[in-house]
Order: C-alpha cells, then sequence, then structure tokens
C-alpha cells in the first residue's frame, strides 16, 4: 500500500495522557494537541506540579482541548493514549510503577537516551535496545510503540508555529496501536505520521536525535526530518 | 553559522573512488557523480569486474565523466576521496588492506551494517559502534567520515530520475574533510550535503537504514529524508 492517511482511525475522541508530562517535550506535545482540540491530561510525580502545568498550557493561544494535571498514576489511568516523557534518567523506574494502570492501553515512548559532554551529544547505550524496548519489557499487557523523538520542544510550545515541519516516525509492532499513534501524530499541523518498522528498530531514531541535536548547534536552527517519496 | 551551500570548497576536479563499486549502491554513486562531470574510478576485488562496472556505468545516458575501472588498492591509490562501498560482511578485512594507499586521503564510508529475517531489516551490533568507526580505527592516517548511507540504489541508477529527493548526513571530526564530502554529495543533483554530526553519531545514521527500508517496504517506495528548518 501506499502512504494514504485517509485510512487512519479517528482518534479526537481520545484522551491523550503525557507522562512526565512537565519537561519541555512533555509541555509542548501537550499544547499541540490541546490546540488540535484533543483532551489531554499532564502527568508528573507530584500532582501539583502537573496541575500548573496544565494551567501554564491552557493559558497558551489556541488551547482549545480541555487540560488537567494530576500525577503520573492518575494520568496513565485516565488516558486512552498515555505518551511516556520524562528524562530517561529514571525511565525504568517510572515506567514500571504504571504497570497496571497503563495495562491495555496504547503507550508511546519519546524518550532519548542520550549523553552530553565537551565534544557535543551521543546516544547511549540502552541494555534492551532502546528506551521504547525497555518500556516494553516492563509494559508486558500494554501496546507499546514508539514515536515524536525528533519534535522540537521549542517549536511545538511556540504559539507563533502555526504548522510544524517534520515527519513523526512511528515504530511498533502492532498495526493497529501504530495507526493509532500515526492519527494522533497527525493532529499536529503539518505532521505526518509514518511506520517506520518495528520496535527492534527503535534504538537508532531515539539516537538520532543526537545528531538532529549536532545539527542544530551547528546551523543554529531546530531541525526536523521528513521522509521523502512518500 | 547557518546552513550556507556557497561557502563549500570546489571539489569538481577531485578523483572520487569507489570501493567496492561493483555493488548497487557503488554503481548507483558513480553514475550519478559521472553525470555530474566528476572523474570516478570504479575499484572492485578483480580489476576485470572493476573494469566491467566501469564500462556498464560509462554506457548510461549522460555519465559524461570519465570513468575507469580498477583493482580496490589501484583505486584507492587514483583517488583523492575513496568512498567505501563494499557489504559489511568483509568491511574490516578490505578496509584494512588498503591502509597504505589511503592514507592521507578523504575515506567516507557509506556501508550500513544490517541483517535482515522473516520479520524485515534490523541493525547489527558493531563493536566499534559503527562501521565508520572501525573504517577509522583500522585507517588512522586517512580522514574518514560517513556519508551516502540512505541514498537508494534504485533511483541513483535510474537515468530518468533528474533529482534525487534527500539530504546526505555527513558524519565526521575533520571539519575540512567534512566540507569535502558535503561538497560532493551536493553533486548529485538534488542533494544536500548536511554535517549532521561527530563520527561518534554515526551508528545511528547508518542503522536507520533499516527504518528506511521498513518504510520502503510497507510503502512501496524508495524512501530518503530531508533535513527541515535548513
Amino acid at each position: 500500500m501506499t502512504f494514504d492517511r485517509t485510512t487512519l482511525p479517528r482518534v479526537d475522541d481520545l484522551t491523550v495522557g503525557i507522562l512526565g508530562g512537565t519537561g519541555d517535550q512533555g509541555r509542548g506535545l501537550a499544547y499541540r494537541f490541546a490546540r488540535a482540540g484533543q483532551r489531554v491530561v499532564i502527568g508528573s510525580r507530584r500532582a501539583e506540579r502537573g496541575e500548573a502545568a496544565a494551567r501554564e498550557v491552557a493559558a497558551l493561544p489556541g488551547a482549545s482541548g480541555p487540560l488537567t494535571g494530576m500525577d503520573n498514576a492518575a494520568a496513565a489511568a485516565a488516558a486512552d493514549v498515555a505518551i511516556v516523557a520524562v528524562p530517561w534518567d529514571g525511565h525504568a523506574e517510572t515506567v514500571a510503577a504504571l504497570r497496571e494502570p497503563l495495562a491495555g492501553k496504547v503507550v508511546v515512548d519519546c524518550v532519548n537516551p542520550l549523553g552530553f559532554d565537551e565534544r557535543g551529544p551521543y546516544a547511549l547505550a540502552v541494555d534492551e535496545g532502546s528506551a521504547a524496548e525497555q518500556a516494553a519489557a516492563l509494559l508486558p499487557s500494554s501496546r507499546v510503540c514508539a514515536a515524536f523523538h525528533h519534535v522540537s520542544s521549542v517549536l511545538l510550545v511556540d504559539p507563533a508555529v502555526e504548522r510544524v515541519d517534520l515527519d513523526v516516525l512511528v515504530l511498533g509492532d502492532d498495526r493497529e496501536a501504530v495507526a493509532v499513534v500515526m492519527a494522533l501524530a497527525a493532529r499536529i499541523d503539518g505532521v505526518r505520521g509514518v511506520h517506520a518498522g518495528r520496535l527492534r528498530n527503535a534504538g537508532q531514531v531515539e539516537a538520532l536525535t543526537a545528531n538532529l541535536i549536532a545539527i542544530n548547534r551547528r546551523y543554529s536552527t531546530h531541525a526536523g526530518l521528513r521522509v521523502t517519496n512518500l
């Protein structure tokens, strides 16, 4: 089949939970989904911080979707689709603690295991192969995909940016879950969700964020990727 | 600095050697450089096979640059810039044998260490981190970069394709060598060369070819990547 976004499922009635949603990436995604009218819950380790982030994002121009904040467990329970946006440091612990509320749900890992030193960014080795595969191992009853690795939080959270010019690479073995994530990605103006292989090929997509950061530093930009001939 | 191709060095008088140039990727690159008028030498393990590939590519429409075939050692000696396009299986052995003729030269590794099984393509683990870092370890006197991983050999070798719609990600620590490779990439109509980080970040760029193959299979296409906001 060729790429055809009209075959994607409807997702506008789904609640998107963003776990660790108080970081730059989490708040940026929350804002874009709220702009699209999606119901969004922002989770944090402490409910007050999730609530504060929700108020902050809701105050941005065009954030029409209902936004609420809570702790990560409550956000996981409230979500139809849960995006894991926690720092890599603490990823395993946070994910493992949410096994029950995430059971049966589509879980989207967007975490990039990266290190930084005086020579710049680099990819960290992950025993499981990738953050997403680590999440899949810890959440055997969830439908784990990976996506949203390369979106610039600076662009996401900037109300003046009408259209985010990139494709979201979606990794996953569960075709139905992948289609939901592709449809969700396409809710962000300018974005296509593209199925870019199985979860075992998530590691290099996560690691490639180091290259995009290197490009950003060299050329003073906020780079993204488009898939051509699609 | 912002991305500005006018600052790139002139490379049109350089001889491009393609080592292992009888494979699909090597012949495709040879054709595109010959179309640009670049002098190209195709190397192979056996000189006759290099010569046959050179004749074949020279017969394609528009291949105006002088094309000759020889064995890999002679091609390495004749080249100003040498592109390593051998199969991953045998990469270390071939590269190690060319240490002397490649000394002092810009060497561009474009090898993708991939495996295939019934579930499709996947990235192979490489002890040195990447094929390019393996080459750099084996060629301590060469200026090793990595590039041309994602170009579709099908498109490269198709005379009807006027413009190849993608960016070539160039990895390397030697800024001057990187600029030469970027300029060389830009000799292919439609292509930009983009410095995408140090050589230690080459592994995920090589591995990402598995994702592009997965995209090609899923969507029946020849996908490439463009860097946006650049």
